[in-house]
């Protein structure tokens, strides 16, 4: 299972963060040298591919101080310690789009970076969105705004590039696909 | 375009290695308050679906510390200061996989983590693959083995968890929509 498994000989965290820690990790190479890793612990985090009543996709528009660009995802957030992904899942829906839903399916959790980073993203599915009659509070320092779109407008942002990461071009395709097979 | 820009006050290095930079930027937020923002810098990555003669997948297998397990990934590697991702892209086919091609295709790039990492993937493809008469190095600090698969046997080890990254994530849907589409 664990295949060329790199043992650790040390452990040295140089920033603890709200988000993310990074460590340097000294490890046995298989071979017996020793080398060094460069490792971001994250919380992970949850993404929901959302459709409304009309077909189409629920995306935020949000300002990504990383890229120093506003970019079109679909609605996601970071787990808090110790909450189910399903309730991050459901919290991040209704903070950020104003939707809420009964019904979250699990589609697949894949780490988005595995060469330096734990960050695991659960990514849940729904069709069966209403709206909130009572909006929810966001984080204090999120501002984001909710896009509707069909499947071939977030197709062309994509070519664009206003829709730019891993697990919305993932959602994407996994709509793509479910469309064919209809 | 930048809606909800976020301006840069200020910026704290607090690490620089040899793959990632960590740094805090104080930020001015929409609404004139701030904020501070753990942001990785990182120089980006290539990623390769090739298929073999059989229509097969390759695949490598290594072990990734930031996981603590090894996994079946695309062949994938970090982009050199100033190198063009489709030069990453062939050295990084052959490197891991000992094959080549004179074809690559890129099919997208994304953002891994937009909300803490600028790191950037570009996907490319080739059906077009032959072995390398002579193995290339590789890094001296890497270990993987080549494994060839098909769609099938993929979708089984996702399931699993065997697979289990963003990008290979993203590969399988997209040779799934290929398959379906001839």
């Amino acid at each position: 299972m664990n295949k060329f498994e790199e043992k650790t000989i040390n452990t040295e965290v140089i920033y603890k963060g709200k988000i993310v820690q990074l460590q340097i990790d000294s490890v046995t190479l298989p071979d017996g040298q020793t080398s060094k890793r460069e490792l971001i612990k994250h919380p992970g985090a949850v993404a929901v591919i959302a459709l409304t009543d009309e077909g189409k996709i629920v995306f935020v528009e949000q300002y990504r101080k990383a890229l120093e660009k506003s970019i079109l995802e679909i609605p996601a957030g970071k787990l808090e310690e110790g909450e189910k992904p399903e309730i991050t899942a459901l919290r991040e829906l209704e903070e950020e789009t104003g939707y809420t839903t009964d019904q979250l399916k699990l589609i697949t959790s894949f780490y988005t970076s595995p060469g330096f980073a734990d960050e695991l993203v659960h990514l849940y599915f729904t069709d069966r969105v209403k709206p909130l009659e009572k909006a929810v509070d966001m984080d204090e320092d999120e501002f984001v705004e909710v896009r509707e779109l069909t499947l071939e407008e977030a197709e062309q942002l994509s070519v664009e590039q206003r829709i730019h990461d891993a697990k919305t071009a993932y959602a994407l395709l996994y709509l793509k696909l479910r469309e064919e097979n209809r």
